[in-house]
């Protein structure tokens, strides 16, 4: 017995009966570990399955299957007469000491980078969290409030689609989404944006970003110029780039955006992004005259316009433009709509309304060109619109933001006097703050971002949706995501922060006395 | 009343009271589509207030209401004693004749399509569904049992997931993906295929695709060269270009991908993209041998190996072999896995499992490279894998899936004799038909698989894996997703759409007399 029991002292087996392995796949395992670790030489003989069995006190069969399984992969041969031994043809350098057991995983030199991953990281940005970590903080951009959606519901709802779905669903989805999404999304467009479509010319997307990628690769040609709003939605610019399509930004004016300026600016361009119902991110809404006469020149010019709706559905003063889709006669208007906002932002879900001469094209094409949008909460959503939940839903959060936006506009005017000031919005989920001639020389909209944060306001900086040289800086303060009661801390927070900017006043007011 | 009851005809106002608009949005809409479409010119002057309300039998103020709407958005123009008239400064040419009422949205040209679109459309593929439309056929490739997945089970869980998500879930998700799911892959690897990975070093996907390109854009610079199984899964190559990265073809013997080869095709290449566990679509299992070599070069290279191990969990002989990951000590080989064929594809979510030297790289530069994976079923998912039903599942389906390959091989053994011969295959969905030396010659597996769909059966062209021009012919048929009582009605139509193209012997056999 001395013999076989030094070799499983060796072999240092320890079989646990209440481990979620079986006892043969412990052997196993611990056999080839022994192996690649160079505890068990090459051409050594491993006792015979009797003995190491009455040795661990297992079946034999036990012992026999699992040296089977390591045969079969190669780890040990049969020798005729005198049982397993282990195999000589493993190369010799997997044979070397394995590392401490402790960080098995730890690679023994850092990875070498290639130089693309390297700019990422100086470009990568902290996290736009508060140092809180999860707890609420006023002023997010782009989210909506957390208590006003009905989650019971929508479990609810999911719950029913997925009970029994159909196997064409749950097997191999449409590329252009849900058809029952793609009905209700028709159905509440007419009614909510008056236009009508047909339910085979919406793709569901995973976002804007996507619809735009989507829309361009299928109208234009690499390389060609397409006009985008300056500022503007820079996830806009950075999806027409992934498409081929060189952006180039339109300055635009206080009627927002203006196609002779961007006719000057770019003639050959042949698609124009815009977002005439709410401009992203300064609120303006585009003019009627404005609106006819970018039709016009995309009807002449046989070019296309993306009309990016993100927000429309939230307007507080007035009733909602007709959108350019409404008023297109010549079918070079594609629709973009989103639910991420309205809803909650994990739902991922936007949509493209094409135009009806492409929706043939984007049927044969759409497998080749388009990853389908997620599609587990497709059918919940199409529920949802279908049974009236989301008109009420819109009804219940335009009156919560509209209040939400007043209570802002009045802690701003309380706080921020002398520092920033705060144009009227008719609509949308958030205001953008303007420094004061004071303030404007000094301020960093980057910098102050980074300061807020420190003192637990979230913003975000304007100078990030410009993407030409000439930048204005200023905040973004989203509020519909911001409960009533935080608005006003929130603000006095803010003041103080901003404060840091302003510029010394190291002499004792005008030298001159003018003042 | 004489002229403005014939002005309220010339309007052609009619209100419906039934209608899903209201009154103002009825009279407001039909004004301003008069305009738009000509029938109210410039300048034209607008009935009173007063007397179109009387006119149509409603209130002055619902009239007035839709007056200042349409004089908000410039239809209108207010004339200080003579009331609203049309505006003037609308383009012209929007005024002209609407089309035809019944097509409002067809387009006046056909759009001009850029080139690379007709390209698309030349490519583009008949979608690869029986005539019958929705009525299952043998044997769709990649596709699981229908019946097999507990889809009442599947929604009870998103409901209780969804009741009340955290906000952190709900509004901004991790890019990485849902914690609990992370928590429960990691697990299962470990139960399952036996190695220990960290929670953050996984990342859910869309897909492997989406796994392919993340990991190629992270760890290799653009420009750099890939080792890729020669045949192998198409997704990879394109996935990998989408990163930049040249796909190298290296083709498999007997034994799978030969790390011989590969360095001696393509000695500069940096990853090494394999599916050791069982090759794609041929089934082989790469030897220990091989998967220690190419474990070692990637150490000495300071290379990188991603480990596709796409169905490793459908094995019916024998037990899973240990997983390149699990022998890696060395921190260089990223493991993928898929839930969307193992439990049904809508699902669409698949994962990662980064080398730890990369996590905290990816941890920062995700947000800029990666777009985050469906998120709504991946709590369900969490739950359907900590509660044991991924377990229980996987055991039902590979004890029917073995059953089915077996029906399977015994129909082509009664039907395909003389045409294709099936090797055996230890694992998987699917099996690969080759064509015996008679058909080799005349056989073209794609004009085959679309005479297949004609009679029925749906099977996939062998030589669509290949990416160099030495192709091999052959279809794949997958038997996952085929009901075991349609097994051998389909092989017999299979054999019946493969005679034709056995070459015409138009001589009396051999002519020699030698047979």
């Amino acid at each position: 017995m001395g013999r076989q029991a030094r070799r499983a002292v060796l072999l240092s087996i320890t079989l646990e009966e209440n481990s979620h392995q079986t006892l043969q796949a412990q052997i196993h395992g611990q056999i080839r570990r022994a192996i690649l670790e160079g505890r068990l030489a090459c051409d050594t003989k491993l006792p015979s399955s009797r003995l190491l069995a009455a040795e661990l006190g297992c079946a034999r069969g036990t012992v026999l299957a699992a040296f089977d399984q390591l045969q079969a992969e190669g780890y040990l041969v049969a020798r005729s007469t005198a049982g397993m031994s282990v195999a000589r043809d493993l190369p010799d350098d997997m044979l070397a000491p394995a590392p401490t057991k402790s960080a098995p995983h730890t690679p023994m030199l850092p990875p070498m980078l290639p130089e693309r991953t390297r700019t990422l990281l100086r470009h990568a940005r902290a996290p736009q969290t508060a140092p809180s970590g999860n707890a609420p903080i006023a002023f997010p951009l782009g989210q909506p409030d957390r208590q006003a959606f009905p989650f019971p519901l929508w479990a609810k709802l999911l719950e029913q689609d997925w009970r029994r779905p159909a196997w064409p669903i749950a097997g191999t989805p449409p590329p252009s989404g849900h058809p029952a999404l793609q009905q209700a999304i028709a159905t509440h467009l007419r009614t909510a944006r008056g236009f009508d479509c047909a339910q085979e010319s919406i793709v569901i997307t995973a976002g804007v970003e996507q619809s735009v990628s989507l829309f361009a690769r299928i109208a234009l040609e690499a390389g060609e110029q397409a006009w985008v709003e300056e500022p503007g939605y820079p996830g806009i610019r950075a999806a027409l780039a992934a498409a081929g399509i060189r952006a180039v930004p339109v300055a635009i004016d206080e009627a927002g955006f203006a196609p002779e300026t961007a006719r000057a600016t770019a003639p050959d361009a042949r698609l124009a992004v815009v977002a005439p119902s709410h401009h992203y991110p300064l609120g303006t809404v585009l003019s009627l005259q404005r609106r006819l006469a970018l039709l016009s020149w995309a009807q002449r010019r046989q070019g296309w316009i993306i009309e990016d709706d993100f927000d429309g559905e939230y307007r507080y003063a007035g009733r909602p433009l007709a959108p350019l889709r409404a008023l297109d006669r010549a079918g070079r208007v594609a629709y973009l709509g989103s639910f991420s906002k309205l809803l909650f932002p994990a739902l991922r879900l936007s949509y493209i309304v094409l135009p009806p001469a492409l929706v043939p094209v984007a049927q044969k094409i759409l497998p080749q060109v388009f990853t389908p949008a997620p599609l587990m909460g497709q059918g919940a959503l199409a529920r949802f619109i279908a049974e009236g939940h989301l008109a009420s839903h819109l009804r219940r959060t335009r009156l919560l933001y509209a209040a939400r936006q007043k209570s802002l506009m009045e802690a701003a005017g309380r706080h921020l006097a002398g520092l920033m000031h705060i144009p009227p919005d008719s609509g949308g989920m958030h205001v953008v703050a303007c420094p004061t001639p004071a303030l404007a020389p000094t301020l960093d909209d980057n910098a102050a971002t980074a300061v807020a944060l420190k003192a637990g306001v979230q913003v975000a900086p304007l100078s990030e949706c410009y993407a030409g040289p000439r930048k204005q800086h200023g905040l973004l303060l989203g509020y519909a995501g911001t409960p009533h009661h935080e608005i006003d801390p929130a603000m006095r927070r803010l003041a103080l922060a901003l404060e840091a900017f302003m510029p010394r006043h190291t002499g004792a007011g005008d030298p001159m006395g003018r003042a």
